[in-house]
């Protein structure tokens, strides 16, 4: 799959209503009503804020690790999928000045970041975009996509995930929660 | 370092004189008497074409590579370097649906990317931009300068490279030679 350009509004319009949304670490972001997600073009209308991402190749995973998530992961737009989260990430320049295989090591075999996704499919439904190289001011962007009743489930996997090595590395974080 | 994006336009003006381009695979660039170079903005004046790219992070190298390479390099921009050299790739589907472990070991074990371009340490200085993301037409667009002795050099650097296995998954190709 070619690259895939998205844009994500905070504005007054858009499928998603915007429960909550929570500054983890580092600065919040402007309250808005609802969120626009569109996909290979820009926004229509005016917004509080607009942030680009682009769905990428993959950077960490092994093709055994690939295959596996492949076989279980659903897309995003699932009709019972009414409930989503989009959670901001920067990462800090120590990261970024870390060699490939140490921020494999931190990612997988310290942090288990693909292997705690994996318990969760095809419940919660996951799409990354890489937002760094476009200049914005988050690293990724990543999409989810439950079910009412896997909220708590995705809960779990958000604790989890930010109590690992991979997120000492995280500074500034929003997570915004939405609903249809 | 944070990414700084670069602007390559073929226009009538430019530090650089274009000496030659050869589409080396796939279609062929616009003919341009000049190449301006513009970092983190926009190229002034009229085009022939305008590629964009981002120096990001790095996506194959080891931490002992990382410093191999680091303890040899040299920055663009030297004075003895009048003659240069930007090389357009762009990979296949395939390439990029391959996991990071295969392209890892295309590029490294198998057609020694890393260390080719360590042997030509310090004479050619090298700058790799990402674009693929950005969606231009290239997915990497690399500058390389060198003083005028070491243009043989390149000519075999350059030649060892399209040798390999990775320049199986190579699709289109143009090189541009450039002096000032």
């Amino acid at each position: 799959m070619p690259p895939l350009t998205v844009a994500f509004a905070g504005s007054g319009t858009g499928l998603w209503e915007i429960e909550r949304m929570d500054a983890v670490a580092g600065e919040p972001l402007a309250a808005a009503a609802r969120l626009d997600v569109t996909e290979g073009g820009a926004p229509a209308g005016p917004a509080r804020w607009v942030l680009r991402g682009v769905t990428s190749n993959e950077r960490y995973v092994t093709r055994g690790e690939h295959e596996g998530l492949a076989a279980r992961q659903e897309p995003l737009g699932r009709p019972a999928s009414r409930r989503a989260a989009l959670i901001l990430i920067r990462k800090s320049e120590a990261w970024w000045d870390l060699a490939q295989d140490e921020r494999r090591e931190i990612f997988e075999e310290r942090s288990h970041h693909v292997g705690v996704g994996r318990e969760h499919l095809p419940a919660i439904a996951r799409r990354l975009h890489h937002s760094r190289d476009l200049g914005g001011p988050f690293d990724f962007l990543t999409c989810f996509e439950f079910a009412p009743a896997h909220s708590a489930a995705f809960d779990e996997l958000v604790a989890r995930l930010r109590a690992t090595a991979e997120w000492d590395y995280v500074e500034r974080e929003v997570d915004i929660r939405l609903r249809r």
